[in-house]
């Protein structure tokens, strides 16, 4: 049996503990929920005081040459290729999520209606994330398309003649349960079909080698495991195959080939800029680059590699520490338990209780989040291990939390189950 | 004839000049470029540090409850609602004006197609700012739509039964050219026309009564007159009458009714809520609010209609002092000399050495902006009066700098022709 000594022991000869020190990490706290809002990296106070002072507040506009303002997409971008197999100047910092999301799909659609006009279908998977579904809902519905929602082990054979695009968000944001990239890329260009894979729960968090899977287009998000503040602008990524195929609907003025010659006719810029659309936010995207700095800092150690083996450990700690500790409270591990197929995130399921479970054990600073089920998804407890800043001993403590909650009784309290706007 | 003095002394019985003090103004610099980018309001430096350290670095995931991230978005618009004319709940803050006026365009496109299918253009005018254009052009190139670009004298003859949309900037960025924009609007309505309004230089800068003039549609800026920070969030309305009607493209899962329901169908959200998108940019939108706020302090002093009485002074002041002082240089006024047609800024031509005569300027702290020409429209040394910050004893300063530099020669020297990324 595992004893907190022992997780004592651990983060002592771990050789990525150092990374800790490169955040903010409130007392008291077991931070569990890197997966839904990095914390703060400390170089972020410094590096926003000096935009604020410096940047915007002295140089002001000729800040966008002299602190090259102007390249900011692209140099984040740089920085974030590096840690999803991209290669250099083929992905840039742009929007949210959902924007990106749309801008792929179109150029997807686009393509297909080319070169196969029968093809009319998105395929993705029923517990994709909300936002990834609504967006290719409304793109089908102005194509005449249609969208198919399947469970995860239907995708591949559902890859068929009337397909045009495959869009799957590699880590499950409920399940943690990781599809292999290369193997459904493969299966869905057989088929004939693209494929657009969502980063949001794997840039930071797992290995990730879009041009060795050879995807088609991928999107990902700044503000979970990127550490790049909340609401932090996301990433977008297209196979230099397709880069220079067309231009994508946002066809902002940050996206044309001479922005700054003020020309009334768009000249989509080449290769991935041509992804751009309106004036960056630079105070989050300053931000956001502390947060990837962060995360090649491990570099040093191994990268993404190094963190992918500590998160495997620590997601496999706290699976079997559930197990063995709060055994008969009725909780289970719906993440699978093969680590292979598992981001790095762990989910347990009640079949009630689960939200006053989490507030229990947010009360006692263990932070995870509650997902609600319905009639075809359980109920959902989520922890996200962050390997850049989470322990073994956070892991031990905090299902030791787990179970003094489970066992007190406490979670049956009454404000434990007021719910909030976001939950 | 004015003197320095004479400025001295307007400044000092100036109403508004104690609301410079809420500003961050660099020594050494005479600020004319507050419509391209907004100074610092010192006020954002604290609120930044408290979104930094509190929200973000200590309650971290639970202050999207706590500190009200969720509802940003909401009150952040209704600020900005104050300052253009719009109702409570009817302007949302969210990603770009680019972004937004393809969410708009696409709104307006699609209740024009269920009224009368046969308009299939989109009008504005031809100098209005590109990434309205390229958008425009985007969307139009989707639709099998035509974008018809005008001059300014010219739109309202050409609202006609096959027009669809009427999609103009209030406020010209070249010129600083202003619309009617009620009057235009009325036009519009009367040829069964929709009317889609940039507000990106008039909002903070000029009174717009969007619901008054009975406006369908409109999007701005968060980083000129507003004070947000570079690249800060944008906003959009949509008069209630369409708020309703249905859901525009970018269907992301903060427009949706219920997002932390994740259920996998997308359902609006009611009213103008449904225009959000993605997860908010936190950092940049909580800069925006205090650049917001340095606007909205105006109220206490007379509002939109004081800044714009102190506006019209201003830009009338620069004119008349180069017209008067800078004479026999070759350069000429060309926004409008009537006041009521023209924003807060006045723009210079000059047939060459445009560009190197505002980079001469730049090096004596004399902070304005450069647009090229083309064979229809002349080169532009632009300049904006933040009624705000600006002085008018700045003015004076800045028109004898202009002086200086022509007078001297000092434009010619090569430095001053070095082109920058940004212009």
């Amino acid at each position: 049996m595992t004893t907190r000594q022992d997780c004592v022991v651990r983060d002592r000869h771990d050789p990525l503990a150092p990374l800790r020190e490169q955040f903010h990490l409130p007392d008291g706290v077991i931070y569990l929920d890197g997966n839904s809002l990095g914390v703060r990296p400390k170089a972020t106070t410094e590096r926003m005081q000096q935009v604020l002072h410096d940047e915007w507040g002295t140089d002001l506009i000729r800040s966008w040459n002299t602190a090259g303002w102007i390249h900011l997409p692209q140099r984040v971008g740089n920085k974030i290729a590096r840690l999803v197999g991209a290669g250099e100047n083929e992905l840039v910092v742009a929007d949210s999520t959902s924007v990106n999301l749309y801008k792929v799909l179109s150029a997807a659609a686009r393509i297909q209606r080319e070169r196969d006009p029968q093809r009319r279908a998105i395929l993705s998977e029923r517990s994709n994330f909300p936002t990834d579904l609504y967006i290719a809902e409304s793109l089908c519905k102005e194509l005449g398309w249609t969208l198919r929602l399947l469970e995860a082990d239907e995708v591949e054979s559902h890859l068929g003649p009337e397909v045009a695009v495959l869009m799957l968000t590699q880590v499950n944001y409920r399940t943690g349960r990781m599809f292999d990239m290369a193997r459904l890329t493969a299966a869905a260009h057989a088929a004939g079909v693209l494929a657009v894979w969502d980063l949001c729960h794997s840039a930071g968090a797992v290995p990730v080698d879009l041009k060795g899977a050879d995807a088609d287009f991928a999107i990902g998000c700044g503000y979970k495991y990127l550490n790049g503040g909340p609401g932090a602008p996301a990433f977008v990524w297209v196979h230099p195959r397709h880069a220079d195929a067309f231009s994508q609907p946002l066809s902002g003025w940050m996206g044309h080939a001479a922005p700054f010659e003020f020309i009334p006719h768009y000249q989509p810029a080449p290769g991935i800029a041509r992804y751009l659309c309106g004036t960056p936010p630079i105070l989050s995207m300053a931000a956001l680059e502390c947060g990837v700095d962060t995360v090649l800092a491990a570099e040093a150690h191994g990268g993404m590699a190094a963190l992918r083996a500590k998160s495997v450990e620590l997601t496999e700690l706290f699976a079997q520490l559930v197990e063995e500790r709060c055994a008969g409270h009725g909780l289970s591990v719906v993440s699978p338990r093969d680590a292979a197929q598992r981001g790095s995130q762990v989910c347990l399921t009640r079949s009630e209780g689960g939200y006053a479970i989490v507030q229990a054990l947010i009360a006692r600073g263990v932070i995870g989040d509650f997902r609600a089920g319905d009639s075809q998804m359980p109920d959902i407890l989520r922890f996200g291990f962050t390997p850049l800043y989470t322990r073994y001993v956070d892991v031990w403590d905090a299902v030791e939390h787990l179970r003094e909650v489970m066992e007190s009784g406490e979670w049956q309290r009454p404000e434990f189950n007021r719910r909030h706007a976001v939950t």
